[in-house]
Order: C-alpha cells, then sequence, then structure tokens
C-alpha cells in the first residue's frame, strides 16, 4: 500500500512554523509498512489543493491530510477533498454535540463559525478529536482513501493513534521495522565504501547512510509480515556491520545518542568526569549535560576562556601559555591534568582551539583545535582540522571531545581487563 | 516571480528528520518578495524526482532543491536535473581543487567517489560550499531556473545567504527590503494586540510577527523601485515600534542575536562577565561565546552540577543546600554572590533548575527554574515555570539568564547616570 501526505496552510509556505507534521505522519507509515514517497505543502487555496489531490490521487491509494479544518473561513481541506470525491456535506449530529460539550466544559460559548465543524462529508468515517474541536475523517472512494486530520500537532498526533492507525492497520499487508547502527569518526564516504557489496546486493533488509556531525549512521530497513520476521531479517546484517566497524560504532540502538553512549560507558565501568572548555565554551558540558540523569557522573566543568582562567582555576604553567600559546598541544595536556586534580574526577576531557572568525595566523589557522582526555592520569591530546563557521568548528569539536573520551575509556578499560 | 522548494531525501520520507530547510527556504523566498506556493519532498528516487521536476517547472519559474548533492551513490539531485534540463555534466576544475584543499587541510584523503561531487551541469553557475566539500549551483533553462543547495541545514543556509540571494536578487523587479525589530521576555499575542492597529492599516511597509523561545520577532517589509525608497518606507514604522516597546526591543539589527547585543551592552559599559551553571550545564556560556570578539569581557564559567561543586567552586553555604535546596532562590542567589567574588567580574549570572524529565516533585516541578544575576554587588533573582521536554527547559533558561542580564545592567547603567 502506498500512502502521500498532504500538509494544508499558508504559515508553512512562509516558513513560519516548521512541518513536524510530516514528520510524524511519515515515521509512523513507515512503521505500518506503508510506503509514502511524497510529502507536499500546499496553502489555502481552494484550486491549487484540488490540483495537489489531483497529482496525489493518481500516484497513491491513501492520501493523509493535515490542517484546513478550522472554524474559519479558509480553513477548506474538508469542503474542497468533498467537491473532489463528488460528495455532499451533512450536518454530523454527534460531531456537534461533541463540539457543544467541548465548549460547555470549558465555560464557553461556540461562535457560530465553529458548527462548520461538524458539517462533514457523506459517508465518511468520523475521527473523534479528544484534543479539540475538528473531527477528522476518512474519504472513500473507488481508488483512494482520504484521511483528514487537524493542524496542531497535538490533535493530529492522538487522533492518528486513536483513530487512523487502526484504521490503516485493517489495510496493511506488512510491517517495516528498521535499526540504525551509529558510527563516530568515520567519512560518509568511508563507510559507504565498506559497505558497497552489502549495498549492492540487498534488498531485504535496504541499508543506507546518514551523515551528521562526526558521525554516520547506517541504517537497515526490512519488510516482513511480522515484526518478529523483520526483526529476523535485520539481526544478521547489524552482526556483519559490528564485525565490519568494531569500535567505531558507539550504539546500535535508534535512541542512544553518542553523549548517552559515552555517559552509559562512564556508568558501567564506574567513573566520573569533568570537563574543561576553551572554544567551546561550555558546549561539551551542556552535550553531556543532555542526557537525563548525569549528575551520578558528571561532577564539574569550567569555562577557561581566558588565559587568566586556564592558570587560575585549572593550573595551566604561565611559561607554557607564552612558551606555547593557549591553542597548543601542551596547554590542552596542562589543562586536562589540572582539571582531575582540581575535581578528583577519574575522567577529564578538555579542548581549546581558535573557532574564529577571527583570531586566526599562518601557524595557527582558524579551526585548529586541540582536544584532550585524562584517564586516572592518563593524557592523551589529539590534534583537529576543522573548517567551516564558528558554530560548526565548535560543534564539531564537541563530537571530537566526546570520541576521544569514548576512545580513552575503551582503551583503559582493555588495559585494566588484562591486568 | 513565483518559486517552488523541493527537498530531496528518504530520510524525510521515513520521518528520520524534520524538514527545517523548507521552513528556512519559505521564510527567505517571503522575505524577498518570491511567491512560494508549493513544498514537495520526494525521495532519492530519479523516476520519482523527474515526475516531481516536471509539475514543478510548470508551476514555478524558480524551483530551489535542497539534498542529494553528497558523494555517495543515491545522492542523484544534480544528474536528474541535468538530465530534466539536457545537460551534460563535466569535471569542474576549481570545484575539484576546492574539495582537494577540503580534505587536504583535514589531514584526510578523499576517496574516488567523493571527485562525482565536483562534476557540474554544463553552463551552471557555481555556488561554492563554504560549510562543506558539495558546491551548490543555478541551473537556467528558457523557462526555469534551478537552485541546488546542499542538504545539511548549516551548508544550505550559508550558501543561500552567499550565494543564491544575490542570484534571485538579480532577477527581481523590485527591492524588497526588511528589517526586524527584536523584542525579548513579550508573549507573541501581547505583541500582536500592541501593533493590532498598525497591522490592520498597513499594506507598505508589511508587519508581521515571528515567535522564538522567549523572543518575538516583528518584521517590516518594504517594497519599492530602490532599495533607497524601501529604506524610506520602513523608517517611520521602525521608530514607531521603538516607541511602543521601548527597553523590550533588544535590537533592530536582523545579524544581532540577543547574547551578541548583551555582549555590546558590557562591551559599551565596559563591564566584565561570568557564568555559573547547573541545569543549564554550560549552555549560558557557550551561547555568549558564540559571540565572536567575546574573550575581551568573558572571563570564567563554572558549571556547578552537583552540590559539591556548587558548594566548593561557588562557595555556596551548605545550610543553604540542605534547608531550601539546590533548585532555590536563596541558591541561585548565593551561586551568583560567590561568582563574582571567584571571578573578579563585573557582572555574573547563574541558573539552577529541574530540566527533566525526572527529579520534580509536587513543590518543585520539572520546569522550575531560578537565574540570578550580580552586577557589582546587587543580585536579583528570577523565578520561571517553563513547559516542554528537557531540552526546551534548558533553551528557555539561557534565554531566562540572558533578559535578565540585559535588564539588569540596564538598570545598573541608568543608575549610574543618575550619578
Amino acid at each position: 500500500m502506498t500512502a502521500e501526505i498532504i500538509c494544508v496552510g499558508t504559515e508553512l509556505l512562509l516558513g513560519n512554523i516548521i512541518n513536524t507534521n510530516a514528520a510524524y505522519l511519515s515515521e509512523k507509515l513507515a512503521a505500518l509498512g506503508i510506503s509514502c514517497y511524497y510529502q507536499t505543502v500546499v496553502g489555502d487555496n481552494k484550486e491549487r489543493l484540488l490540483e495537489v489531490l489531483q497529482i496525489a490521487a493518481k500516484r497513491a491509494e491513501v492520501i493523509l491530510l493535515s490542517g484546513g479544518l478550522g472554524p474559519t473561513q479558509d480553513d477548506l481541506t474538508k469542503e474542497t477533498v468533498a467537491e473532489f470525491c463528488g460528495k455532499k456535506l451533512y450536518m454530523d449530529e454527534p460531531s456537534k454535540k461533541a463540539i457543544a460539550d467541548y465548549f460547555a466544559s470549558r465555560n464557553m460559548k461556540p461562535t457560530d463559525n465553529n458548527w462548520k465543524q461538524a458539517m462533514l462529508p457523506e459517508g465518511c468515517i468520523v475521527f473523534e478529536n479528544h484534543n479539540g474541536t475538528a473531527p477528522g475523517m476518512a474519504v472513500e472512494t473507488k481508488k483512494n482513501k482520504f484521511i483528514l486530520l487537524p493542524g496542531p500537532p497535538g490533535e493530529l498526533e492522538l487522533m492518528f493513534e486513536e483513530s487512523a492507525v487502526p484504521y490503516l492497520k485493517a489495510f496493511s499487508p506488512c510491517v517495516i521495522l528498521s535499526q540504525t547502527v551509529k558510527t563516530c569518526g568515520l567519512s560518509e564516504s568511508k563507510v559507504e565504501e565498506q559497505l558497497r557489496d552489502l549495498i549492492d546486493k540487498q534488498t531485504n533488509p535496504t541499508i543506507a547512510t546518514y551523515a551528521k556531525t562526526g558521525e554516520v549512521h547506517v541504517r537497515v530497513t526490512a519488510k516482513a509480515d511480522t515484526e518478529k520476521e523483520a526483526s529476523k531479517l535485520i539481526k544478521p546484517v547489524v552482526k556483519e556491520l559490528k564485525s565490519r566497524f568494531g569500535n567505531d560504532i558507539y550504539s546500535t540502538d535508534d535512541g542512544v545518542t553518542l553523549e548517552k553512549a559515552l555517559a552509559d560507558l562512564l556508568t558501567s565501568a564506574g567513573l566520573t568526569i569533568s570537563c574543561a572548555e576553551s572554544c567551546t565554551g561550555g558546549l561539551v558540558s551542556a552535550t553531556l549535560i543532555n542526557v537525563p540523569g548525569i549528575s551520578e557522573l558528571y561532577k564539574a566543568g569550567f569555562v577557561t576562556y581566558s588565559n587568566k582562567a586556564k592558570r587560575k582555576l585549572l593550573g595551566v604553567k604561565k611559561s607554557t601559555l607564552q612558551k606555547y600559546g593557549a591553542v597548543s598541544e601542551q596547554t590542552a595536556s596542562e589543562m586536562v591534568k589540572g582539571l582531575l586534580l582540581e575535581t578528583k574526577t577519574d575522567v577529564g576531557l578538555a579542548v581549546t582551539g581558535i573557532a574564529g572568525p577571527d583570531g586566526g595566523t599562518k601557524e595557527k589557522p582558524v579551526g585548529l583545535v586541540y582536544v584532550s582526555c585524562n584517564v586516572k592520569g592518563k593524557i592523551t591530546v589529539k590534534e583537529c582540522h576543522f573548517k567551516g563557521t564558528r558554530d560548526k568548528i565548535r560543534r564539531s569539536s564537541v563530537v571530537a571531545a566526546l570520541m576521544l573520551g569514548r576512545s580513552c575509556i575503551l582503551e583503559y578499560l582493555s588495559k585494566e581487563m588484562l591486568k
């Protein structure tokens, strides 16, 4: 079964709001095993919506529409779909009563245009709205099923779960399941090269790569009759990926970020952590503190943007700063050394670099960043060269610091095991 | 001139990422005075992309495409547009060199598939990528102009500003100029209420409001034959806005963020600043350090996530933490008091709160945050109640801290002037 999403709303075309409904619906359709090949956004305009309906009805069986079910004059999704399907509108008494109840329960009076929301296309299947006033509906023709949902995400999502999912499941022939294998420190082209043979020969499951800052995710997606069968198809591919990428994989769980993987590693090893940052200005700490419950592991952080702060808070030597500069291997090393002395934590991460746009020289250009890690006295420093805006250089630096932390802890753990 | 947006990427159709590019491009097109009636999302599939191009090319003059310019096999936007326009691909030597330089500067070697990114359609206008490897381009036919931009938002946005805006402006029959008046601390409905009379009666310039976290921006847009005339239309409206919103306006300059406005205020007053953070975990410091050249003003930051760190690094009293808790007016006050003693700066900002998802109680629910500011000994604490995810609560807290800093410094300066 194929589906297509049409989001109706001039505010989307003006960029005033971001289209989260399309992403939500797409993800849900994929999980239901329904292929969605197109999303379209069109304004509150009858002619243009009719044209879009015409195109979509030819391409897909199910058409999901969001928005335009409100009480105002420019809400015209329902009227236009009814016209397209050759259906008349009628006053749906249960919907009218639901709207009256909704207002009564809030001690408010409906205005005349609210009753417009209870006018529905003949023969439609009504989806009750338990988070607002506009009912949704499914309108069926010989060839298509049109599912109309309200625009506000809170109303759309609840209605989709409660009414559209059971409606669609009755038609759905299969299940789609996917798992993401997350790597860090490799380029997308390198990952793809290592997967070329798998990508070329696989059809089910399929394999696709996605690049993020410093990371490449490999998504394995399988189609099957049941969830169990789909899972069985995915398993050997994920196993193969694990054997090819080894420790460059930080997680095979969709919900685990790099910072969460690092936090989990620290937890399992019983280690605490602290950070000292110059050019990233607190972003490494802030990223780690993204992880709920991190307070058990994360002890303290320093933003030592000035040389004075590096000296005073971390004990970086004046002579080091003078001889090698604030952006140097030596300073990065002393920052992370002082950090552990100061915080009495097991692991320390530090960053010092030139994020730009100014401050670069020929010897030390913008984008030169040193990240360092101290695991119980063993210090590792890594020199990085990043390109891009100030923001991108800082974000790349954060990922580099987290990656270095991860690899140093893994090394520490493997040595501990040999003892 | 009409335009249409096509975002290419199977990850969008699977709902794995939210389509922020469409919103960004729509907003920018509106600001340029170019009407956009449709947005389409299509997967990494040649046949379907060709079909979408056919439909779009009939409806609009300018077609903006994002995504599918990467080095991998499923990146096929450029190839498909070239085929649609009947253009061959050639190896663009400057683009090839830029890719080689990009890798060389990172001490990395490009893989064979990277050179694919330098293969461009004959006769295209190349848009350099200053935030990645994929060049963008404009491909022209008799009837249409196709603008191809990379998918990662950081690359797309920079390239759009640098190359696509000047390219599009050259075809625009009139000049559209807009100026953004940025307010903080007011709700969008309140701003709109105060502007209702202006919004109702104005046609040129037009006035529109945009809500961001903790901020409301008012954009004044004028259409005229010359930039000078457009500017003349905007000026009196901005003046009127200034008289209505006074100090709630932090800038009337599009490029000035709240953190930049705060940094400018500090510079003009000759004040230095430091930060101490609990739930925001370094995000206030990181946000301030977004501002290039901040090192003159920003001295040091502490991430005191644990109670121990609050005591040791900021001198918060054990009795205060025991009696009132870490999330309290008293702790926020002591944090910022200790911060100035420790850093010898003029201004200090501190944040302590419950970002969730766990850790909330009936008395202190998730979203309760205290921000505090110390200007040369004068301490102000503000209690905030935020809603939403952990991330949203933390971001709202950062804005609240910056706003508090701004208003406290303004108060300090007005008192200084009276002396």
